[in-house]
């Protein structure tokens, strides 16, 4: 084994510390960043004079020979490397000799790691954000294909009123908007360049972090080397992003999965996003959306876990931070599945409107229009809110709906209310009546898709 | 007890399940926005003629007493109320009679309780902003006042390389400031309201949620009735910024813990932020400190809480969600105290500057100065830092400081380096030759203190 | 204000230290436990001599007069006090003078805190024992209600087999009893008496730890006093019991919710543990059972907040460690209350075994013993699961049931298997065929009942 | 690709749905356990007569062929297979024909992967236990190397009182010893045997699931097969009994990480877990106490992902279960090699007795002892305390230690206490005063030691 420190320490690590300390998996994603990143600080110490042309140019040409490489995926990393940053620079300094030793030269791992991560992000959000859009386009395209379907919606998963089948989805759609908002408000913090802060104190040579900075892409630049190497805030709020993406996914694989109970049926998942039973022989198993919803936990679980790796840790960098990588990578590569397999899966999905349209029967759903056709002719809302609910009350004793009620007996007891005004009352008719925007009514909901549509072109 | 939804229902709420869903100090603390937005929510129906001005009038007038009673604390909350809601609407209609049996035409508790929700962020969202800003300009006047002192920096908590202690504390600054900004990230996606939205499917009144939403000064009107009221992320998001502030006045609490331990000695606590034993005589215990940093854990804890609670949650509103104040209130309310506490315990902080300054003497912090002054004569990085590791071991074995080595024997082990550069090698000395924007150099730091505190005026 | 500690520090708390570290709401829940642990300490105090026996007879007469008025409810901290134990000696003071100022020999409010709250989770864990007990005869005495029911059970929340009702609310018993014994280890655990340990070094006064744990009925003593003051390993065993315990309750929480909704009708919760809707005259809310789960999530991240508590804590105690009674007190008030609230609402249930009944008609629940037919005639399982899956899918494809399929185009598609034993394969004919021990079968049901009615007598 | 249930699904899974369902490098870990339960199973099912002995004996045969692979290494998964289960199943198949098709008689993938886990962890806590042992001797073995330097003991991370550096670290011995104690406990709970209870409602063939619980060294059977595939509990009680042994790990970690700063300089690590900065040639790093210190976050945080991933499931089997092995082999490898590295790290740790001594003079830690003695000559303990405590001030403000105070000054401060007794009260002295069992006076040291050496042979 070889170390960039050997200087000092007498002993080699010892195999468990080795075991413990090097995750050459988790490094290698990292990797074209890092070649990325030393590419960046080698032209600004020729810029700056601190390197010379003849070296920097060595040192040009063997990075981008270890990034073809990369690229290629034939770049490997030995057992024998402490970890990615090592693993380049020693076989750079193998093909090129004295000048690759120079590469390190006004920089530490400190900023360097943070500087692979933060590349790796200013990569990663945006193609989060692409895949929102391609889900919320998927869900648009389903709700404009059934505009006209009629479901009934749940508070307290008990009905509560009818809805249009396009509105519900839509609602979706606007949580997912806020997700999009969340990666990129995560992409605003973390586009921050580090490099220049060394071990977390500056250098002694003249570096322009203003010029890798630019090289790179990045909008800011550090103002403080400390806390550029101490902050692990822009890899919690990645997972936070990411968090609050699953927990809406998860919201929403349980409702698809409830849905396609048969006693439910409103829904039909596409074979193959379903599997099979071992002995079963029936069984068509939503096992994708389970998964979504089981997977969500573990991107939850990755927000605690990141704070309270950091919540005691004094300044500056400390060894802790490794762990990071465990909570981002597959926090953000089960994001970035669960919405392409939701994607994917509703480009053939079918809802069942007729079970929707014969739900709505069940469960007295149009009671709220009754009470607010008794308010418009002047009841106090208190009071006709009382009245329809005395009407429930009769219709669940008779085992009867609202609409098949006997015209007389509805008379009897609230006489302010038209029994025909109740018979007419399918749950189609109630969405109709809703006049208010932002609401179900139909000619909102055409107005809700054709904003979306535009929006996400 | 008399609830709002008496019609249906025949037996009243059993006495277990009265405690259980019921917490009158939790929906006191929401009274306040809740009569605000019927107020406006009345105006409203005023001015699109759903309430005749009469009735109007008379409601406004009494919630507008309820307001003044709120206001100076002679409200309550009877036991037979089911709700703040339920019990706001009660004292009215006894005030104000049937008028008040109005009050909820077009609106239902599940787009009312958001609108509180929202409410109290966009009044508490900012004071916890500005509360951040007072504890930096505490942060910045302290950094001012220590300009010249130098201390040993960590990372692993070893001594890396000297740093200015005003260097250091800015640092804080940074964090916290990306704080604000999360509390401002927050600010503006609960900015929208949720008013109009009724129980989750809009109104059959012609609402204008555009009058109330401008009335309750919201930037953005919701746009799916079923998102309004399914939505709590506004809540996470504020606990996720919380939770931030608070893992990081954690870090800090935690390295003056550290540094107020006799052996390290950097910090001299207030006596007022400290409290003694009840059988040592001799202690002074940080525990206001230790306290932030133990209650950081229940902050962060709140954020997983939040999401594990919504995760499998099918739409649209459940009552699983009446819990979001149970992580929201004591969360907000810890952090606005830290903040406060912190800032109160720096205005009258000292740090023992000799303690530093001695300090860096041990733990070899200028091994770096000497590998940089190597390789500016043109070794190569890595070879140079291998050199300044053997003067280090050296130094080590011979239980000396590397100011005391024998300048012979510096010599015999690496030629390249002159004996009378590390002799004069002190902790000053290799602060002031820190060249690089950002870094610790005497002459950035003065530049980072001016330009916080323009930014903080 | 007056402290244990005056002699040293010169400043007195600061307001915001104040209101930082001191909750008298939650310490007035420890007073009993504190004055009996003061009282077993005072005898242990006269035992050895430590203490004369003028001394401890006053001090034994004044601490009874505080348990008295803590019993009766009249016992007050005053905002004065810095703590629980603070005011208790306090008062003393007050009754009996200076012999009161000896309470605290040989003694520290390091291992007072252990103490009390060990003293009272030795009080509240066999009531959560007694509770969960409870819960379950409610459970068994309604099993056996509906003894005959059958219903289909679900894997994937896709109908799988039918059970008998009884079989599956069994289930549920099975899990509280490992709850029960998760209290079981937290109470052996918790089971060893700290006093004697002082503030973590044990003291110069010849202590007779044996004595006061004998009197307070622990059956360990601390053998580490180190380990003694720093260790609130017990406070996590107890959360983590509540935990598994809440999520048990948040499950069957879920599943009873998904039964009442109308279109499963499963279930017909008790009127007094629903509630209505403000706007919506026909809803029956679960809203007790929503609120168990979603008071489960802060039970969950309670155990996740007090690891992360300690997790950064070097020893011995520190005051972070006050903060384990925020999650301690609440964790355990929800469980038993959610508990009591289960078992009450048992009493009341009632189950639609018809609609339970007619569910087993949907989703080809006998598939499994079409199969398992034909493997009793000797196919290789595999081969008679894929033949079920024929039928299966050509009765999908003909709308029909299994049992409707014309017996002709079963013997075309299956000619192994009997078109009458199809016919007569109803939901209750499916489980009669259930043979092995632990499985649904009628007779192994029966003595499942009666095995849990013994063990829980 | 194929799968066990192809007779009622059309479309094969789609490739996003395979990457996300299917985990081979997870599923390998338990194919060891799938074998060996399938052998317990047919051998119940040959004992039963469910199987032929001609069939049974093939099936054997072909199992262990797969089982002798799977301990050489030489066992693969293919990228067709579903998952481990079905892979086994195939290759038997493909090996010995259709009486491989006959193995999964009687059984279910869901009993069948409740019996993998428990059978991995019926190895591998006693494993951990074993592990946990281990340490405790190379700490025990360390404490009798130092059984008589003396450090100073902390409360708040400030100097208490002087203890045995033995008896300081037979605290962690006690700590490691519950985390013994819970592991048996998530054992016991465990080591119930789920076979038999197939898909959740048993089965009509007549299982043995005795036979199979006692060929496979099951203590018990389970009763009700729908919680037998239903519960995860086992899972979750594994993690917590990693979460706590972690968090131990981490508070041990976070400890001696400060102790082997310069200015605290209690302890050398070994260089072997150790490593250096690629910038700082002086850094000697102690990364691997870092990195348990950030692990134990992970596993913390798996205790809440567990938690969550359950409780929002109904009844009976969820595929989010799967998710269950992304927290528990990672925990429990991590927790198996922090034990490791510790117990080796102990082995060549050395403590700076010298430094400890010294640093006992710093922080006036035998401040109690002197309350002590006034209060043994009668004097009430508060006001004891009160007169050490005006000594200690007096000492501060002259920055003199208490035993180099002027004789005469303390008799005018404080005429009861010996100037004698002080000044000899040096830490050993004052450890040497302890009298009280569980302290940390030099004789209960010698017997703690003595104790464990025999518990842990």
């Amino acid at each position: 084994m070889s170390f960039l420190w050997e200087g000092r320490l007498q002993a080699s690590l010892h195999s468990l510390a080795k075991a413990f300390t090097f995750s050459p998996e988790t490094d290698l994603k990292l990797a074209k960043y890092d070649v990325t990143g030393s590419i960046a600080h080698t032209k600004m110490l020729m810029e700056t004079g601190v390197l010379s042309r003849i070296d920097g140019r060595s040192i040009l040409s063997g990075l981008n020979e270890i990034l073809t490489e990369i690229k290629e995926g034939t770049f490997q990393i030995s057992q024998d490397d402490e970890d990615i940053h090592s693993s380049i620079e020693r076989q750079l300094i193998e093909r090129i000799g004295d000048a690759g030793a120079k590469l390190h030269t006004g920089r530490s791992r400190n900023d360097q790691i943070v500087l692979d991560e933060k590349l790796y992000l200013k990569e990663i959000l945006p193609l989060l954000q692409e895949k929102i859009r391609l889900f919320q386009k998927s869900l648009v395209k389903k709700a404009e294909e059934y505009e006209n379907a009629v479901m009934p919606e749940c508070t307290h998963f008990q009905p509560s009123q009818p809805v249009l089948l396009a509105h519900h989805l839509l609602a979706w759609v606007e949580m997912l908007d806020r997700d999009r908002r969340r990666f990129g408000y995560a992409l605003e913090l973390a586009d921050v360049s580090p490099l220049g802060a060394g071990s977390g104190t500056g250098s002694s040579f003249p570096l322009r972090p203003d010029i890798t900075a630019k090289e790179l892409g990045f909008h800011e630049i550090f103002s403080n080397s400390v806390d550029a190497v101490s902050d692990r805030d822009f890899i919690a709020d990645a997972l936070v992003a990411c968090a609050s993406t699953m927990t809406h996914l998860s919201r929403f694989a349980e409702e698809l999965i409830l849905w396609s109970n048969p006693l439910i049926g409103f829904v039909s998942l596409p074979d193959e996003f379903c599997t099979g039973s071992s002995i079963m022989p029936q069984k068509k198993n939503p096992d994708v959306l389970e998964l979504i919803r089981g997977k969500s936990a573990r991107v939850i679980s990755a927000v605690s876990g990141i704070f309270t790796l950091m919540k005691g840790t004094a300044l500056s960098y400390n060894r802790d931070f490794q762990e990071d990588k465990e909570y981002l990578f597959p926090s953000v590569e089960t994001t970035a599945l669960s919405l392409e397999i939701f994607a994917a899966l509703f480009d053939s999905i079918t809802f069942d409107t007729n079970a929707m349209e014969k739900a709505c029967e069940k469960g007295y759903l149009t009671a709220t229009d009754i009470a607010e056709n008794l308010t418009k002719q002047g009841i106090p809302f208190r009071k006709a809110h009382h009245a329809a609910g005395i009407l429930v009350r009769r219709a669940i004793e008779k085992k009867s709906t609202l609409a098949n009620l006997d015209p007389k007996e509805i008379h009897s007891l609230v006489p302010e209310i038209s029994p025909e005004f109740i018979a007419e009352l399918t749950a189609k008719k109630s969405v109709s009546l809703k006049a208010s925007p932002g609401g179900t009514g139909p000619h909102h909901v055409a107005q809700e898709i054709l904003q979306w549509k535009k929006r996400l072109q």
